[in-house]
């Protein structure tokens, strides 16, 4: 099983459109909920009437902040780390489409009329938009005194004393080595600041819950990614235990981490408790622009070499922006270990800095923080090639991590990333050369190879990058259970998210698998968190690997059953019995033999039930950041080469060539597709995706023509993936976000290399290429020819050298 | 929590009426499905004619036998334990009511419409309509060469030569001691014959089923108490993987062993698959009549009993009708052994046979087959007593199973059943005295002690009688787990149904009371075979013991690695830890603890799975039918003083007493709710519920105007019972089913003393007592004065003792 190219259980429901989304239920005497939102980036709300509201027709109940405040049988601030966030504003409204208050009625339309209905008496404050306004002394604070805030996770959000009157949400420290002797011994300094926007994660489905409210028991359906989690949330808010709620999962139109805060959940629930109606909540597609997003950032980072292409010094300040409410960004910001990139350092400082400001709340994204510190840090690697004068593939070959280094936290990276191997094998896909021989206007063919140099505006001209990144994972909390049934069948119940990912699929081939079964004899179940075990999340590339191992572990314990049951039943020691395609045998005895089928009947047992845990392998050091950072690492590497019209700005990528190292692939057209697909992703983040807000902080783009996402037209002219696997083995390496993060900056080196100017800011959208096309002409400051002397400010330091 | 008088966990949805019944689940794009059902009792299907049902409006599939057999994808025939019986009659339709086909439509109406529009072709067959006429030489027979059929269980259903081409079904044979001897030394012989007649279950929920097909995963929602096997059935049909057939059980409306064998499931399954909708079969109450009765019996007793009064010898021929398919008719007369009664016998031969005959299927009804035992030994204790002279009570004593005291079976009743206690005090109770002081007629006053004898007719006269049964229960497959979460919250899965007993509500306490928990901190969940492991059944009074038995093991293994894991947090060697109150606590140092909560939230597992199963103890000898036939025994004694109006025949119960054994009582209001509605049950079916089919087989009383229930009108005036608990233990007896057989033995042993004559046939209806009377003041045979004299044949052995 493991290897093979099996479709997806659900292919037929898929093509066929019959597959049960919880966008789609309908329960009998459902109410419809909408919800009105500030229209104001940052308000007191003085006073909510609701009464014309509650007299329009069909409409059931308004619920609005002060309810939920006045409610004994609530507890309504919640949060992953911090508990800053309630299902609607309480005290003040922090950005444009905060939940102010929810109507639910007998029909949507009747929801949606009223609504309008609602009238708000706000008190707006000043806010802040941007990283910069939510630093700047005296700013505005969207959480004053936010330090009294209860924490959730006090073992991520250790208390920081002098930020409780800050807009900094939470601040994690990386101290290695001695950063001033490494700068001391640096022989080239090269420090450059880089930025990336808001991005939406714009899946299909949009966030949707259904709650019921029956025999104290609330039953949620949900499109969330961590249903597990959900619960609890759910749980603490309405006062309730985790056992009596239950949320169920089917399968999800799309998450990409956009999921896995509840959005819907708290507010279906609260209503469907006191109108003890099933309530449904589900957001328009303008809504889902302004509920959860992408962390802005801005990471400055000063990189200390040697001549010789050695990195010494590795000096950062990495600030995500938060947004409104702090949801995962107080762990978040630990990606502030990876600045480095994959690279031994032996010096190092880093603050990476979580802000909120008066946008909306940004969440988990595919890649987890890691894309924003690769568009930093790859480029900072070319910006250092172009100061030494050296090949950025030879300086990469030179830095990255090798078996047996040690990697920003302190820990050894025993396993072979394959680092080296991957990233000339990318150069050979993509033609690597340096110098990069002279090309001239190409016409956009892919087999091309060596073309020309940089020309004048209005030719279309070429270039080549290169990117490595990489990029942790979690194992908190998975869980698995097994059944095996009386016809030798076997039931998986986890909590992990079929998502569009294949994970039904794929954690069936690994059951089977261990099980020694075929696929048609297992069957996962999707997430029900009464009936299945707790997991944190489907997120962060882990199911596969870890929800893999707890299955494993968890069969493993139903083979050890067979053996002991098989044992008295054979009349032969345990010890002599092994498991061969659905059977206990006598070793060397093959006809001694009974099926899991009949030592399951036999014994009257009925099934048989095994569970499994993956432990979780990671502690960082609060004071130094040192530690283990990730159970497991995931690298990749990126080539790309770009066309860029010069009279147009437009950046056409002719080709990328991944490379990956997936461990062993358990469905090699789940692996591809989700390197493809990440790929893409990665792409529109590139070329044009971005958040843009006015003025007033009212977001300009909350629609899909305005807000663009890649289309067929945006797929790379040759795109090509290396996969280095280990073979005969199970060991996984998640492969759903590990793409991304080096799209980005390989097609903003190759971008520079055609065009002598570096892109700082993403994304590489016509007008800012123009501008720098134009600044360059110009011999604009930053604006001069080379790759790694456009863009933000440098400062080279070979005098002091 | 044991012991604790709590509220049903879902008291409030009950009474608001807002419980999901299956029966209220609709689907989208669900079909509604009706079925055709045959108006003979025994005929060849020859031919069907859908053509204008298909062309019927909404009409979207018709299915019929043949349909059935000519489906390679389908292995139609099945059955618990010989698969005799098919979703649709597929070569012969073998009674009245038998389905023949099914329709399926956009709606109920139009389903109803098309089904009277297919026509069949029959071949009418002689049928067979009682025990007498199934078994006479020549009879027709239902199943010819029914030995051919498929064992499901061949360790109960063992090959038996000879029998191949007879209506009996399956025989089951119980040898102990000599008999020749015993009826040697026997100074006195009684032997008689009684009968009870086929008995409808009447749940207010009619049995319905939704089947969804998807992903090549079938979904059912439904009414049955056996949701596991139902899954394993419909598996079986549709040749699909158990693990791929999910049941889906919410509440029950009622079941009482008539919801045990699927009989709307198979059929939804089928159109769901064929038609790729979701599909509705859901059956009316005049469908509901003629789908699942009890067994309809006939037991004759010879008892061999030494002037003293003690038994020596026992022979009993015990005949079950189990109707056109055999369902759990093979296993059910396996209480055959139960003909004894709870008395020590030292010599018994028993054959008890199950027969088939062209009547509704019998089914497991309340009591599994001691109803007819129990009518029969309990009747004829007294006419032996009557034989003997002697105290019936005195009789009893005497003989009753005492602890060491080996049963029919051979095993040994360890444990102390209370027998002679519960008998005492039943009669005390009742006020019973030896021999009865005159009594002349009653006003109908309960609190009236000795009145008077009989009187002529038209007068009202009282009598007084005694019962004690005793009953197995089954063990088979029960298994539990339990997740316990980060709150402390303890989630219980099992298959065990809700059916109005209460499950979910004592489940929980037994999981609280070993968990160490509020029973608010623990929830159990409603049985989705997908996810919840194996159960046989909710039947059997089995639940609260060996589901209970399950949980407390699952919980047990919970609570260990709580320990380990508390271990190493809290620094202290495994074995000084203990629980207490939902928390792991350094033995003598109440100060070092830790809770649940804190344990799991501590180790990152997020949840902590444990699973238990209860082992099956049972083992019966093919041959002699000795062995162990229960894991665990039930006693019950009745106490019964009637008053019969001599004019009328009426019979009216003046008090009930009733005495019983429940071990511990984990929730007392649900014991004593238990005690009393399964004694109602028993007043129903002494005094008039009778299934009655006309010479054609059909019924003539399918409705609740011609077949009664008991209603409040027939609660006996003064109702006690008496439960002896075992003090400060969680050992459980269930209680689910014990009252019931000893209801109907001691009112008619009241109705003989109070009349003279005795009642062998159930039900009690006037009729048949006025009849009786008649006899008896005609002095016809069998019509004497005496307790004991009346009734069917009786021989004394006085002249050769």
């Amino acid at each position: 099983m493991i290897g093979e190219r099996v479709p997806m259980v659900d292919a037929y429901e898929r093509i066929t459109g019959t597959i049960d989304y919880a966008q789609n239920l309908t329960l009998p005497g459902m109410l419809y909920a909408r919800i009105l939102r500030s229209a104001h980036a940052h308000a007191r709300v003085i006073r909510v009437d609701a009464s014309k509201a509650l007299a329009a027709p069909g409409v059931v109940a308004v619920l609005t902040g002060a309810d939920l405040a006045a409610d004994p049988g609530l507890k309504p601030w919640f949060g992953p780390f911090i508990k800053d966030r309630a299902p609607l504003a309480i005290d003040k409204a922090r950005y444009v489409g905060d939940p102010v208050a929810i109507v639910a009625a007998e029909t949507d339309d009747q929801a949606c009329d009223a609504v309008e209905l609602i009238e708000v008496e706000y008190e707006v404050l000043p806010a802040v938009f941007d990283i910069e306004g939510a630093l700047a002394p005296g700013a505005p604070l969207l959480h004053p005194g936010k330090r009294h805030l209860e924490s959730f996770r006090p073992d991520i959000v250790a208390r920081q004393p002098g930020l409780e009157d800050t807009n900094v949400i939470h601040v994690y420290k990386l101290r290695r080595g001695d950063i001033e002797a490494g700068f001391a011994e640096a022989e080239v300094v090269v420090e450059r600041t880089y930025t990336t926007p808001g991005v939406a994660h714009v899946p299909f489905e949009t966030h949707n819950a259904v709650a019921d409210y029956k025999g104290g028991k609330m039953t949620i359906w949900s499109s969330i990614q961590a249903p597990s989690s959900c619960g609890a949330y759910v749980a603490g808010i309405l006062r309730m235990n985790i056992s009596d709620v239950r949320v169920i999962v089917s399968t999800l139109g799309g998450g990409y981490g956009g999921k896995i805060d509840p959005m819907c959940e708290p507010l279906a629930a609260i209503l469907a408790r006191r109108t003890r109606r099933p309530v449904r909540v589900s957001l328009t597609r303008a809504e889902e622009f302004v509920t959860a997003g992408k962390h802005p950032s801005r990471i400055r980072i000063r990189s200390g070499v040697m001549r010789d292409g050695t990195l010494v010094a590795h000096e950062a300040d990495v600030y995500y922006d938060g947004g409104s409410y702090s949801l995962n960004t107080p762990e978040k910001i630990y990606r502030g270990y990876a600045s480095t990139g994959p690279y031994r350092v032996p010096n190092i400082h880093v603050d990476s800095y979580g802000v909120y400001t008066n946008t909306l709340p940004a969440s988990a994204f595919r890649g987890y923080g890691i894309p924003q510190v690769a568009w930093a840090h790859e480029q900072q690697m070319d910006a250092i090639a172009e100061a030494l004068g050296m090949d950025p593939l030879a300086l990469r070959l030179k830095n990255v991590l090798q078996p047996g280094d040690q990697f920003s936290t302190g820990e050894t990276i025993a396993e072979n990333l394959h680092y080296s191997e991957l990233l000339r094998d990318a150069a050979e896909h993509i033609g690597w050369a340096w110098p990069p021989a002279p090309r001239g206007p190409g016409a956009g063919t892919v087999t091309g190879t060596a073309a020309g140099a940089s020309a004048g505006a209005g030719a279309r001209v070429r270039g080549k990058g290169l990117a490595a990144i990489i990029k942790g994972t979690a194992s908190y909390g998975a869980n698995a259970v097994v059944k095996l049934n009386a016809d030798g069948s076997l039931n998986v119940l986890t909590s992990t998210v079929e998502m569009g990912q294949g994970a039904l699929t794929v954690l069936a081939q690994i059951a089977a698998h261990e099980a020694t079964l075929p696929l048609s004899g297992v069957r996962v179940s999707t997430p029900d968190t009464a009936n299945t075990p707790f997991d944190q999340m489907t997120a962060a590339s882990r199911s596969t690997n870890f929800m893999g191992r707890a299955i494993r572990r968890a069969v493993k314990s139903v083979k050890q059953q067979l053996i002991d049951l098989a044992a008295s039943q054979l009349e032969a020691a345990a010890g002599d019995l092994e498991i061969q395609d659905g059977a206990v045998v006598v070793k060397g005895s093959p006809g001694r033999r009974l099926t899991f089928a009949q030592i399951v009947t036999t014994s009257k047992v009925g099934s048989l039930v095994g569970s499994g845990h993956e432990p979780v392998k990671v502690k960082l050091d609060v004071e130094t950041g040192q530690g283990v950072a990730s159970p497991q690492w995931h690298p990749a590497i990126c080539g790309a080469e770009v066309e860029v019209d010069q009279e147009t700005g437009k950046v056409t990528v002719l080709q990328l060539h991944m490379g990956l190292y997936p461990g062993r692939m358990i469905n090699p057209i789940h692996c591809e597709l989700q390197v493809l697909g990440a790929s893409l992703f990665g792409v529109g983040q590139t070329l044009f995706e971005e958040l843009v807000w006015d003025e007033q902080g009212v977001l300009t783009n909350p629609n899909l023509s305005d807000y663009m996402i890649p289309s067929f037209l945006d797929v790379p002219r040759a795109f090509g993936q290396t996969m280095i696997e280990i073979p005969d083995s199970i060991d996984v390496h998640g492969l759903g976000e590990t793409p991304l993060p080096a799209v980005a900056p390989a097609i903003a080196n190759a971008v520079a290399q055609a065009l002598g100017v570096r892109v700082v800011d993403l994304p590489l959208t016509p007008e800012r290429v123009l501008r720098l096309i134009h600044e360059r002409d110009r011999g604009a400051p930053g604006g001069g020819r080379g790759a790694g002397a456009g863009g933000a400010s440098t400062s080279g330091k070979e005098a002091s050298a």
